[in-house]
């Protein structure tokens, strides 16, 4: 069981203390530029709150930088140089690189999920990519990691970011599908608890089977009289016209 | 109890056909074009197979026009003229008037789901919009739907219309971006395995919450460091980079 500092206390920096320490490791500190929410985030998992990274203790084993990408060189850059533990950061498309020339031991911790607030997650289902600097760096960050997840793999940070943007399709664009969905169904006086089964529907079905072998509706059918009634229903959606244009061909080309 | 027909033995008419015998209907006859098809599913519904709109029997009380939507007219104008029951198709796409100027009694029977061979499904959980010529219709339309249905609701064709074009972006189109996380992931000797834990969480959410509302990734966060990263990363799929900064343009309009 490792001592951790975390770094950051938004959506994903929350959800990973909590499961750290339920997890039977202790959380030392959480750091957050924002008084309130170092303070929040520290009190849930009973730990010290510091708004200042000369205030990261230099013992602890395992440093986790979960900020938003743009953040972490910023606090790279701002930890103290004598740090004795491995140093994260749990950003699925920052290159393990963004630490190279840094004094620390360092790897990687990126658990591939969506997180929100007002959501718990069960860490034991969600995979979990990790790499670290050298073998015995990933060893000891694989150890930790297989104390939160069943599905931690070693990956490397090309294939980090293949999962990241893997992730923006299967996950950010279908949550925005649906809510396309909802959005023509309350303009047209429907409810959007109707598309619900269908989206259920659609998620299990990729659990059993391979997306690309039962593509469904009008493209995959080329059934052009179709898709032309969609597309003159939707013309005073003209953004909306073109988005189903475009997915569409990829699904005729099979793209 | 309804005496039935059944037009068509796609993957709707089957579901619907096994669904509706299940539910205490009697199924008469099975029609397609293709013989060896209407035997099949005749066969697993206790049912005559037929080849020949001629042949269809006079007296059944419902009959439903299962075939894909480009066939829909064709049907309509094979089918004996002195036919006695309710002729519904079962067409997201098709408007009531379709059937208008024909003999018959006459309706809609849309269950608003997606259908595979290879998997069953509960219908009494799947949304079934149904319409009819005239309120009388409409009626013994519900009557028969709420067999089969606990989620039977009354729309208009327009109504319909939107249901179905929703029903393209939730789920067909969602499925096209699970096939393009699943490509990403073998491009990069990952497994597609390791997605699904997100596409399940994703669909849960939208069980829960408004999709516009639990919008996440780089887009809604207008974050173009990482959106940056993942186009470079898509360089060499043009098809895939223009889709990615499509839907992402629309999440950050919030369109």
């Amino acid at each position: 069981m490792a001592d951790i500092v975390i770094i950051g206390s938004g959506n994903l920096a929350t959800h990973l203390s909590k499961g750290m320490k339920l997890a039977g490791h202790k959380i030392r500190q959480v750091y957050s530029r924002d008084r309130q929410h170092a303070l929040s985030l520290a009190m849930a998992v009973d730990a010290e709150a510091i708004t200042s990274l000369d205030e990261v203790t230099l013992n602890a084993e395992l440093y986790l930088i979960s900020v938003s990408d743009n953040a972490i060189g910023q606090v790279i850059a701002g930890l103290p140089r004598d740090l004795q533990g491995i140093v994260a950061h749990t950003s699925g498309s920052t290159p393990l690189d963004v630490f190279r020339g840094q004094p620390w031991a360092y790897g990687v911790f990126y658990p591939l999920q969506t997180f929100s607030k007002t959501k718990s997650v069960d860490f034991k289902q969600i995979p979990m990519a990790i790499e670290g600097q050298n073998e015995s760096v990933t060893e000891q960050i694989k150890a930790w990691a297989i104390t939160l997840s069943d599905r931690v793999f070693i990956c490397d940070s090309k294939q980090r970011l293949a999962l990241h943007v893997a992730a923006v399709f299967a996950c950010n664009f279908s949550n925005h599908l649906y809510a396309v969905a909802e959005k023509l169904l309350i303009q047209n006086d429907l409810s959007y608890d109707l598309i619900k089964p269908l989206i259920w529907e659609t998620a299990q079905k990729a659990m059993i089977f391979s997306p690309s072998e039962v593509q469904t509706g009008p493209a995959v059918r080329n059934d052009h009289q179709t898709m032309q009634k969609h597309l003159l229903f939707l013309k005073e959606n003209s953004d909306l016209a073109a988005l189903y244009e475009t997915i569409s061909q990829l699904i005729t080309k099979r793209t």
